[in-house]
């Protein structure tokens, strides 16, 4: 898969996303990063991109003849015309589900915005889809893209090794994580619990099951109900989550 | 403020978050940056910082010691216990409402997980909050911190300037931003809504408030909701958007 970045700032995209799993994937040719300066199609001697908005208001926004100049770049060299994704509080939240759907495309363009925003004529232009990656706001959308790219990375066959692969399962049963525990056996007077050193694999796996239980539900009570009403909880795992909720109405 | 992130990454964070407004702000001493390699914590001479799970399962986790050791050596510097975030799938959602939080704090400590994650009982000793930006999952806790840095260093006194401050809004009366144009007037025979030529100011100011209800109309009806129960909407902008849905039923 390939990524193609439109933004001002392309050292700290390629910077941000050379080191680890991703840079290995790079390397290993799973994947290709192209981050493309927006300011390299600016028309102007000054090379500057940015001008006044219409109307008033604090603060400068992208025009759209450097952006739109950039993008073609980009799309002369792809046989079909690619998905550009702006990030944008606008834009519908991101998910490990559209993670998946991205993953499918053979190239993807991220568009990175700074300042307040872009001309709104470019982005009706050449945007099919408006991504936010959460609730806050950022100082542009270089994090944003590389966050993107990073999730979406993750689900190309081959980038991830066994060795992590067992993360994705946190957002597909709607569970979060078990605790875990490694060497030594005691830390700062913490016993590892007992149940993982027994050996016994069928009792690790339904402690590991119901601590999930247990920290989705006073985390993130909105996962665990998605989780019940699409029919993952074990009729044994829901007799649990009753048991649960009893004991912690009789605590209060 | 000062943020002190403890990661196995530290070139990749300190690239990040070296450029733009950012960066600027660390130069003129409104904020303070550091990265503590987890690495050098190590207690073995291979500089190994990760060990397998107990109970089985794929994946390495990163060991108890070493983090300790990371986060008593920048706690060793500050006059009181500082907030120690730890970025997790687990964690609480972030929100532009908790960086608002973070922001009243004079140190906070980042603590960036790798692999299959961290040890439980390190975690109870010195974490305070369990922080995710997103229902993804990512390689690591780098890029989640730099998000979180980049969104609450934004609310630091002194750190924007008037150039962007208005970007603020959008999180805080729940509606989106309206549409922007720059010069020229005329682009790919798209032309500039004439009103934002007019000068007129109030009517400049009411259409783009009635763009930016259409848009949170359109893409969030999830924060248009928490704009009407909170009152913020004006009595003539609810009869602008009872008419806006009378004709979207029209249109069906």
């Amino acid at each position: 898969m390939n990524f193609h970045i439109m933004t001002l700032f392309p050292d700290m995209v390629m910077n941000g996303l050379s080191t680890s799993i991703i840079g290995r994937a790079v390397n290993q040719g799973y994947l290709s990063i192209e981050a493309i300066n927006i300011r390299d199609y600016a028309f102007n001697k000054h090379q500057s991109v940015d001008d006044y908005p219409y109307g008033g208001g604090a603060g400068m926004l992208m025009q759209a003849e450097p952006v739109y100049q950039a993008y073609e770049h980009i799309a002369s060299k792809l046989s079909k015309k690619p998905r550009v994704v702006y990030l944008s509080p606008q834009g519908k939240t991101f998910s490990q589900k559209m993670a998946e759907e991205f993953a499918k495309e053979e190239d993807l363009v991220l568009l990175c915005g700074h300042y307040e925003g872009i001309d709104e004529r470019v982005l009706e232009e050449i945007v099919t889809d408006y991504v936010s990656i959460g609730d806050y706001v950022l100082t542009g959308g270089e994090l944003p893209a590389m966050v993107m790219i990073d999730a979406i990375s993750r689900l190309i066959p081959g980038v991830l090794h066994n060795d992590v692969s067992a993360e994705f399962e946190t957002f597909q049963d709607y569970l979060l994580e078990y605790p875990q525990y490694s060497r030594p056996e005691e830390w700062h007077g913490k016993k590892v619990p007992s149940v993982l050193l027994s050996g016994h694999h069928a009792n690790i796996d339904k402690w590991r099951r119901e601590q999930s239980i247990v920290r989705t539900r006073k985390a993130r009570p909105d996962l665990l109900k998605k989780c019940i009403e699409q029919g993952l909880l074990s009729k044994k795992e829901l007799q649990f989550l009753k048991e649960l909720e009893e004991n912690s109405t009789k605590n209060t």
